[in-house]
């Protein structure tokens, strides 16, 4: 295609030189029997938060919904498209995921669009004005924290956010009911783009903790030999 | 956390020691800098197609929507959640992305149901079945024929649907004024999983064509010496 | 002969001098032996769809029919001439091969023609349009699709009639019987002329699917060093 | 395909990795333009007289008909199927050759079957028989020479049938006319499989005269260098 991003067909052909090399067998076989992924990941569209990258995946591993601000609306069978509701359906019912994990993380611009009092709507349709509606009650709420920095209402609300979502992944009678069996987990992260952290919500007290990587070995396999 | 997924601890340790090291600087500037993202992809949620490794990118680079069978639905400013369009309009609107890339697959679930004259709802909410009549026309048509394969009217829904979710892009005024004014390219794009092969949509005629890597070469064996 | 190609008597001359020469002793022996081909391929007249070029194949090799459209055309013992169902009969009893394949091509004339809505007889006997007439109930399934492209439109039905092709050939007695004996096998394939790939049938699904060329490795300068 | 002919898999990679690569603009724009062959050959079935290899031909060049014998049926629009007068009519009209050969060859066995007295139908439709009765009048005076050896009425009946197969030809308006009008010609060719001889029929006196070839040079790129 003279049309499509060179850099994208540069990238395709690293691919077929190299990881996909390594995993052909993989992706035959998943072609062949289907995926299998144990984990689905809510996650934001953000360019710099790939779920893929940040936990080194392997294809056939996670099942990846991504939206403005990684955020789980709560259940509505009103008829409409639900498109986050439908993949979420698809996961719980259909390939039977094991974990669940809504990840967010830092600089999300969606989040700060929502904490922006002058933020215009970028359409008449102002599709991410409604949708950030989601976070509006959250929002303000945080707006209202004058002795904080911006740096910190923001991710104080890309926390609430991740919490709130997990409270409107338990609204749907699936999920709730398979979590009370013990077939399912749910799960909140939080990403820093800015230094690699990875921080866990502990699901006793809703807090966020940072990993704490002890060992962190280069992997063999990257360095080339 | 010992709740949260060993594989992805492992994974993200993985990414910490090898992938993120190389990033690193880069990570930093976009975490200061802002994302300015060239391409916007809506892809599968399917864990066998992430557009992040198909064309080997690095952060910063790609915009990525994922939903269940990479579909975008047609512009209904009607005032509901709609967290497609929201990703498309912040997208084209915030971060002024350059291209966007509908990117389906093969042995793709959602199109596998929409064909399938047994489907049964996953829900009383039925969310993938009223998500996947977007694509319902289009799959009573290629159910017609009984002369081509179940395989072959996958392919053929999967790619129709990709033309679908094109032309539903163009009625969203932002999109198609963008466009016209040569500030925007739309480009299809169908992976097969099975052997990693790319085929892109060519402008004119809407066929998939296979991207012919250039430099694969064969093996001398071949020659007889 | 003056009026004769000279092309082609080019063409011969090289032949003698390359060619013929390498193979000088094989030529002998096969007029003396007789041929004993161990594959009839029912292939179309096109000149760019060569059965000997695809398969490079050696005299005495193949035993090839050629028609417009590589059609077989049902069992029909009615006292007629029928050119395909000889040379098939001759082939299966006489030389007693071993395999049949049915080869079709990409951008196949017969085919396109069987697509047009507006196809003129090319003259009063109209003998393309009767022979094309094969093809006629499942070109027009096919033709109903129009959201698929034409040129899907076009390669389906070059499939479609490949399958036709050896349902046909199982009309025929001698065929049916030596298969079921496992004394004769069938095939399906596919060339596509543009870049040369070969598509072979699945037994089981009937699908076509390209040949995995094992040693077609990526060239090293994909690999980052 | 576990089933497809190993070693037509194998010349097909040895064509990839030759004379494809060397060839595969010339596909590539043929597929794209279309086919313009300017010559269509009518020649038999037999594995070790095809044309593409006697006239070391490139893709595009040869539109080609294979049946038992090279043989032309007459005119006769009678609505059936006559896959040899279909081939013919799509090459003159729609492709508008320049030149029709009709191409005999020695060792005919469809001709020597004509010949034999015992011969014995080969399945209950004796499709090769009713076939061979396009040849029947001529087979019947030529067994009546006790003095020439069975050679000499092989060969002399394959060149019958070439000069009644030219016949046939001429009883097609379409190509009656062409030739009328000078814009198509005539050939007659027999090829020697046991010598690689090619004798071309001289439209004066309808002898075969074995072309001089004078100077025969061996193709530079034929010798490895």
């Amino acid at each position: 295609m003279s049309h499509f991003p060179s850099e994208l067909l540069t990238g395709y052909r690293n691919f077929m030189g190299g990881r996909y090399l390594d995993q052909r067998d993989r992706y035959r076989a998943l072609a062949e029997q289907g995926q299998k992924p144990h984990t689905l990941v809510v996650a934001c569209c953000d360019s710099r938060a790939a779920p893929e990258m940040i936990f080194d995946s392997v294809p056939g591993e996670l099942f990846v919904v991504r939206n403005v601000a990684n955020m789980v609306p709560p259940y509505e069978p009103d008829g409409q498209y639900h498109s986050t509701s439908a993949a979420l359906e698809f996961a719980v019912q259909a390939l039977r995921v094991r974990d669940i994990i809504v990840m967010g993380h830092g600089r999300c611009g969606g989040i700060r669009a929502a904490l922006d009092p002058n933020s215009e709507p970028l359409s008449p349709g102002d599709f991410i004005g409604k949708w950030m509606n989601l976070v509006a009650p959250a929002a303000e709420q945080i707006q209202g924290n004058s002795q904080m920095t911006s740096g910190e209402r923001q991710t104080a609300l890309e926390r609430i956010s991740i919490r709130n979502s997990i409270s409107n992944l338990r609204t749907f009678p699936c999920v709730r009911i398979l979590e009370e069996r013990g077939k399912l987990r749910i799960h909140g992260a939080w990403f820093d783009i800015s230094n690699g952290e990875l921080w866990l919500m502990d699901p006793q007290t809703q807090d966020f903790v940072r990993t704490e990587p002890e060992e962190i070995l280069p992997v063999q396999a990257i360095d080339a030999t």
